[in-house]
């Protein structure tokens, strides 16, 4: 099976539309891999690119790219309300399916040599790609942002994984990292006090002694009349939907409150999906068939977690061509 | 209501007895505070003391129990499989009932600079008490310990919190802090599988994405016949034990394992069963009498908690004379 892996640049330029064209434009009918959105934004003054496919194929297109932005995007007059380090800011890959995070992080690593060489961009690895103990956490790196990288870049603790110790004159440095998938998930109260969805967020994120890789707050849904858990899951492997979602009712449970439904926001990786089915096939001591089609995978989703809204294509595989 | 701290010193001698009677002397029949236990152990070569009571009143002993331990260990010719740092190695006051952990860290302050001040030992500030982010981990303070303790007290990032930067010559240094009670908590699964043990344990541990507070292995219980999972809880507050037992249970579900019991070791605060309580009052919708009495207390947690082997005098608080 073909590895499929989600590459999302962030790039500094979100108000020249002209501009943001001509630089995704590489990225455009690719065989191997798909641009699956480019999301330009005023404020932040920045784009958030999506490829999905065969990382291999991605690699050129993207030096490509990079070398537009390069071109296109200069620091020194750049603003906007993101923090940001660098015209090209972060490069990440994200496994997705049929493929580990090792092969992602050797896709940063190969990525990040060649941006350093071909367009004389330094690089830190961050992430699972992190090289150095201070470069795990993205904010970490980007301190100072732009405007201080160039000194910082010079402290022993700041060298580069790729390039010299020396910004790009116009496009600063670049992050390129590996990751998990960043889960959007929202588990619905059968309430409209707030208070209790603050309680229950409290008691599952890791903030405040909860699951590690959960960041989760209250929400009132005017339209809809009820409160919800928000929340971030960073690594679903280590803290997979269904645990969470048990947590919650657990917790609601003292509260007298039922939870009738979750929604997914944006899209999922298929392995989240079948990894939270997987426990309540257990507990209904159902044997699992893990060939079942996506359009079966989602059915199941609705019936047996609880999923509104969700059909097939909130599935990231469903979408690759 | 009275205050009631827990002071649970360690002291670097555990061999000869003779010396550990001499030593903890000045803590016997004392107004205002009990000398609960003290555990003299033969291969770390280390004796824990155990006090509970109004922490003022311990302080004056204190001091005069330090002396002795000052003039009858010596550091240099010391050996013991426990590390350590000093001849009074850690000194933590621990808020069971009617106190909070600010007026925890004031009795760490105050006794750390007598010490510095009366017996010339430097003293570290640790866990909440610490005054510096590198000490807020007792192991990071102690690392080099007794034996490089000499050359570490020099460096600017290790200038004691009381004393001078020179370690008292067969003494060391000593550590003074504040720290939540730690809760050892052990879950009984109904079956002889260890994978089971061993599953739960790393969905609900910190160190593997779990609740930030509890450390958690498998067991299996010769005797008993049957797998545990055996845990730390270093926070109850933010963990407490009703939302650890029914993650359990919940993940235990998925393997057809039933939870028929659990039991704590040695004694906890009243304050970690009445949370639990609350939880199972709640969700039978029953009110909570917060004032019932240790007795009642001990039953409650037996039927509705599931403790085992469990009375009053397992609650620290009805230990205090």
């Amino acid at each position: 099976m073909k590895p499929v892996v989600q590459c999302v640049p962030n790039f500094s330029e979100g108000r020249d539309l002209e501009k943001v064209e001509k630089i995704v434009a590489p990225l455009k009918n690719k065989e191997g891999f798909k641009l699956v959105s480019y999301e330009p934004d005023k404020d932040y003054n920045r784009t958030v690119v999506t490829l999905l496919g065969d990382p291999e194929a991605m690699l050129e297109p993207l030096i490509k790219f990079i070398g537009n932005v390069t071109e296109l995007v200069d620091m020194n007059v750049q603003e906007g309300e993101h923090p940001r380090m660098g015209a090209t800011d972060v490069v990440p890959f994200i496994p997705i399916a049929n493929v580990t995070m090792e092969t992602c992080v050797e896709m940063a690593k190969k990525i990040g040599s060649m941006i350093a060489d071909r367009l004389k961009i330094p690089v830190f690895l961050y992430a699972e790609a992190a090289q150095k103990s201070n470069r795990k956490k993205l904010p970490k790196i980007r301190k100072g942002q732009f405007e201080g990288m160039k000194e910082k870049i010079k402290e022993p603790d700041w060298t580069p994984d790729f390039g010299e110790a020396e910004i790009h004159p116009t496009a600063g440095v670049t992050g390129v990292g590996a990751r998990l998938p960043l889960i959007a998930y929202n588990i619905d109260l059968d309430t409209n006090d707030i208070e209790v969805a603050k309680k229950i967020a409290a008691a599952i994120r890791g903030s405040s002694g909860g699951y590690k890789h959960i960041q989760a707050g209250p929400v009132y849904l005017e339209e809809r009349g009820h409160v919800q858990v928000t929340m971030n899951i960073l690594n679903y492997k280590q803290n997979p939907i269904y645990r969470i979602l048990e947590t919650v009712k657990m917790e609601a449970k003292r509260y007298g409150v039922k939870v009738p439904s979750s929604e997914i926001v944006g899209l999922i990786p298929e392995d989240t999906i079948k990894r939270s089915l997987k426990y309540y096939f257990d507990v209904e001591r159902k044997t699992f068939d893990d060939a079942m089609d996506f359009k079966t995978l989602a059915e199941y989703a609705k019936s047996m977690i609880g999923f509104r809204d969700f059909d097939e294509l909130k599935i990231i595989e469903a979408n690759v061509a």
